[in-house]
């Protein structure tokens, strides 16, 4: 089995981490830990897409200012979204004039943020390296199914696109958290072609990483203080505990998803969130809090993404998916 | 000024390249350079998204042949292409799988791909990374402007998007052209928003890296064989060489653009061609024979992307543009 993992010997810092999410986000059980909870989906813009924007560039600054630094003083902006030619993060790069690397592995971008942003800052290339990822419910919804004013039913096992953005700042400096490893998961396809059922489909990816980080980094579930999935909802994060226990991998209570995590029961969210800012809210709040206060030394995340499109969907294909993980 | 421009010690050595491309790029001045022309736009597929697929993954498995390797060394696949969600790299990636990065920034998008991964193989984290992209004129025309049925007309500044794929295997053997630095673009914007007009948006992103590369390496245009755009097109380039007057910079002879070399006049591309594709191919041809042979010692290659979607152009924005730089 090939090495997909990479160690990191200088250990990149996490200086400071952002959340904003919405008013959904913001009233569900993490709701104390997020950092702005936004009442207006549209953030005082015109368009939902232009309020994804400036939620998007309100967690990088917001990230900035927390690490009491300036948008100056950033080497470089690691960023994605599910959007199509992700225009948040182009537009949100665009107002910040830094340079720019755009990447897309749907709700798994953070961690790939994480992995090249680590890597650049190891290396002593840069200095201060933004990671950034969002998603927005009104922009996803009306981009990837069907039109908000069409009220379309949802099965059970759907899940809903959490409206939220993070953003991690790495430097070789300070106190913080550090990035040790990074996991570059393959991409891997359950065969399952409903896209209200993306949770199962990135179960597999998920599985596939975790292996990896195992069979790489010689640690296992016991090594670890928390280990969190991106957005599999609550039926996905069961098919990954099902398909761990198969190889003899319990992952019992120390496991977690995040978009699991982001609504109540009776949110009616049926299987949770889901999207690329569920691990980037929950990182930057919920984890990177717990690690600040010391109740977890050793995390394992693993943000998932499911990389179809409605063309390709159209078009017959099933969904495939990737997983990215990283260890803190 | 901020350094934008990493330098590799190790010098990220391409291994071998591979170019596809369609029937009309194939009639152009540079059919005898591409590997492979095809005949058929849907490559025996039955839709054009399919087609895009099957010659991405002919490239990159091409390239791997050419170096008398297996698609089972490749260590990771970093791609991306202009399809929303980046079908053809994640389809692509599903087939090969190994570990895979998707990367977006437009047509700008093969120069991303090997910035990231000549940072990989310059660390010694990978031993073989293939970088690729590729574009299609009939799935982008119909994603991003209008049905191919419609037969649309076209005004005499717009481009042709080139269907064509090409992909680059780096690592620290052997005796190809090293890649020693890379320079990451910063998103600017010329506030254009004629989406027939994207040679224009590009111009000042290239003009800006172009400055970069040079504040950053204390080289100058003397010190290069040969300078590259990706896909400005004949009216882009003209603006560029304009920009660089203004600075005291003269392009001159050695100056050329992928996408204004990609047709004859004749071929009714007006300005040329454009696409993801354009800047991937010439590169894996022509460029990397002519560095081959001995006729190029130093080349500087800026593929420009421009990062607008539909949607933002609908909501009334301009076209934000980036440009990433390496130098062979």
């Amino acid at each position: 089995m090939k090495n997909q993992t990479l160690f990191f010997k200088n250990k990149p810092r996490i200086v400071s981490g952002m959340s904003i999410v919405g008013k959904k986000e913001g009233d569900g059980p993490l709701g104390k830990y997020f950092d702005h909870i936004s009442d207006d989906p549209k953030f005082g813009e015109k368009t939902f897409e232009k309020g994804e924007c400036k939620m998007f560039l309100k967690a990088i600054t917001g990230a900035v200012d927390k690490a009491k630094l300036n948008n100056e003083d950033l080497d470089l902006l690691l960023a994605g979204d599910l959007l199509n030619q992700l225009i948040s993060s182009s537009y949100v790069a665009r107002t910040l004039s830094v340079p720019y690397l755009g990447l897309y592995s749907a709700c798994s971008t953070m961690t790939e943020a994480l992995t090249i942003g680590a890597n650049f800052i190891n290396d002593g290339h840069f200095k201060l390296v933004a990671c950034a990822t969002g998603s927005h419910f009104a922009t996803a919804e009306r981009q990837y199914r069907y039109p908000l004013e069409y009220g379309c039913q949802r099965p059970p096992y759907s899940q809903w696109t959490v409206t939220a953005a993070g953003c991690t700042l790495l430097s070789l400096k300070g106190e913080g958290p550090a990035i040790t490893h990074a996991t570059i998961g393959k991409v891997v396809d359950f065969g399952i072609n409903d896209l209200n059922n993306m949770g199962a489909a990135m179960a597999t990816a998920a599985a596939d990483t975790i292996y990896s980080v195992f069979n790489d980094t010689n640690y296992d579930e016991r090594d670890f203080d928390a280990i969190f999935t991106g957005d599999l909802g609550r039926l996905g994060a069961e098919i990954l505990r099902d398909l761990c226990r198969e190889k003899g991998l319990e992952l019992g209570q120390k496991y977690s998803d995040c978009g699991e995590m982001m609504y109540k029961r009776e949110q009616n969210c049926y299987c949770g969130g889901s999207g690329a800012g569920a691990s980037a809210s929950v990182l930057n709040s919920f984890i990177l809090g717990k690690m600040q206060a010391g109740e977890y030394k050793k995390v394992l995340l693993l943000a998932t993404g499911a990389l179809m499109s409605p063309t390709s969907s159209y078009q017959g294909e099933t969904i495939p998916s990737i997983s990215h993980g990283i260890i803190l």
